[in-house]
């Protein structure tokens, strides 16, 4: 085979994004130059992240320019190695790309052990998502045992993990998501003390009447109505790792946010912190991250879902979807057959 | 003398306060009880916090209650003393209120060293503004050598010492204040590298002229739209310590102010950490405090200024003419004679 698909960037979204943005094309194969590797995609990963991408706007990462291939991590196979490190046959994870194929340097992958876990787990619950939520509690909000933490998007990549990990520290731990059947799942398998839906329209009065001790830690992904609830359940010392904001990310819901100077008065009076943070800032807590959470996966302590999305066409409304919640657990796109 | 002078909250502001807010009053002067002492007052600090004590809403002190004396530290002489700690004559610093004379604790008191510096400097740049200032610089901020901080109400009590104390620790300091006067001391006799006019109408045309390598270290003092000057320029990483937001106490301009999901997203993308802080949880750093800025303020290495408003029943007008930034330096009231 001399050719390879990739899913690139067609224009630029102004407002909610849409299929129109995305482009499938077909590209002659990259061959590895000294030190890469050629692979194939098993899996790939679709995360609230790569809407940011897809703006003009100066963000933590470059935008992806208009006619790129749109970036992602996967979990792939080495085809060719042209590194000591690395051989044919390997599985390994690293950014490709919404690509079938992809050519990277050795160093910047990692190699999966298959017989740890699934290898779609590297994308999830022992990848970005989960280190980010290993970060989150960790070295953000240094959560406490017997605090009371609030976690957003509380069944997704991030928040499931969040979640778990935070009960078996010991904290009390209060779920937001949306829909019924995502917290019933938050409650009955992912083991959080309650779970509230963020379209309740009594969203405030609900969150008011289920933390009787008010909230030491939030774990933000997603502003919007959960930020104007959580707020004002806020303990004096509290804290708020910012890790993503994906009710504001298409523009909705910003005319109508809560006011900048009651946010700041909040953060004034009852001394808070609060503080953004990007998982790829902390690379050195990969390895702890992966010693501690990689055994609780392996002997099934801790829950993990995807939802799975067949073959790379079909990325672009998986991500749509994605956007607007419709997904449950981690959203994977399967791009090619692997063990 | 059997009877004293206070000033007590007639009834709680709707909007803006006004002098009918304060009540003068003449009541009978209280008994030391053991323990205690019996004090006059020579000089009491006016401060933008007291402006949160006159509405019911929870902050992070107890509103002062209608009929009941206003909050305030002050600068005393000892008249009568039931605790072996003090005794007649004896001048001290602790809260008395707005009033001619009051009883407190004798152990609720600090002893002020005339010869150290003017004891009104107890109320300022040795006392509670320059405390916060020393906090939030060194607890809050973190402030390293090199980096750029913005320091908003860049004369006042608080900022002239925030700002001459980053100066000394190698940073480059932007001050903010009201008018062309107080941004020519400010950099004139405080040392700042530059100050800016908050009421510029290009104030943020001006920041990002005057801040090429951005801003490390934020000292919020005002909100408004100072910070939103400010938020633009963050670094990554860079910190906000939130002390006060004077320009948003009286309900003016809240409604225009920047949107939260804006200011979030910046907090996220640049992983800022916000904190709010205040002084009287930080008691312990005190005495480091005073350990390192007694001797500067002594030596007339810092410099400091204050407004005298003469007569306890000026303090209405002289704490309303404060909350508009009417004031030079820090505000206080001679209540009494002193040495």
């Amino acid at each position: 085979m001399t050719q390879y698909q990739r899913i690139v960037l067609a224009s630029r979204p102004k407002g909610p994004p849409g299929l129109d943005n995305f482009r499938l094309e077909t590209a002659d194969l990259p061959q590895p130059g000294p030190g890469e590797v050629l692979m194939r995609t098993i899996w790939m990963s679709l995360d609230p992240y790569m809407r940011g991408r897809m703006d003009a706007a100066k963000s933590y990462a470059a935008p992806v320019e208009v006619g790129h291939t749109m970036e992602a991590g996967c979990v792939a196979e080495v085809l060719v190695s042209r590194d000591e490190r690395l051989k044919a046959g390997d599985i390994v994870a690293g950014q490709i790309g919404w690509a079938s194929h992809g050519v990277a340097p050795a160093k910047a992958l990692r190699r999966i052990d298959p017989d740890l876990a699934p290898i779609s787990t590297a994308l999830g619950v022992l990848g970005m998502p989960g280190h980010t939520a290993f970060v989150g509690l960790n070295d953000i909000l240094r959560i406490q045992s017997g605090e009371t933490i609030v976690v957003s998007a509380a069944t997704g990549a991030v928040g499931s993990l969040a979640g778990q990990l935070a009960k078996r520290a010991g904290l009390r731990v209060v779920g937001v998501a949306g829909g019924a059947e995502k917290c019933r799942y938050a409650v009955d398998e992912l083991g959080y003390d309650v779970c509230l839906d963020h379209r309740d329209p009594d969203l405030k009065a609900e969150m008011k009447a289920l933390t009787p001790q008010g909230v030491d830690c939030y774990y933000e992904n997603v502003g919007g109505k959960t930020l104007e609830a959580v707020l004002p359940r806020m303990n004096d010392f509290g804290r708020i790792a910012v890790c993503g904001m994906i009710a504001w990310y298409s523009g909705k819901g910003i005319a109508d946010a809560m006011p900048l100077p009651a946010a700041w008065r909040a953060i004034l009076v009852k001394r808070l912190r609060v503080q953004g943070f990007i998982v790829f800032d902390h690379m050195d807590r990969l390895k702890p991250f992966l010693k501690e959470v990689g055994p609780l996966v392996k002997s099934g302590a801790i829950h993990y879902r995807e939802t799975v999305t067949e073959g790379l066409a079909n990325a672009p409304a998986a991500f749509l979807k994605l956007l607007e919640g419709g997904n449950f657990g981690k959203q994977l796109v399967r791009v090619g057959k692997g063990p």
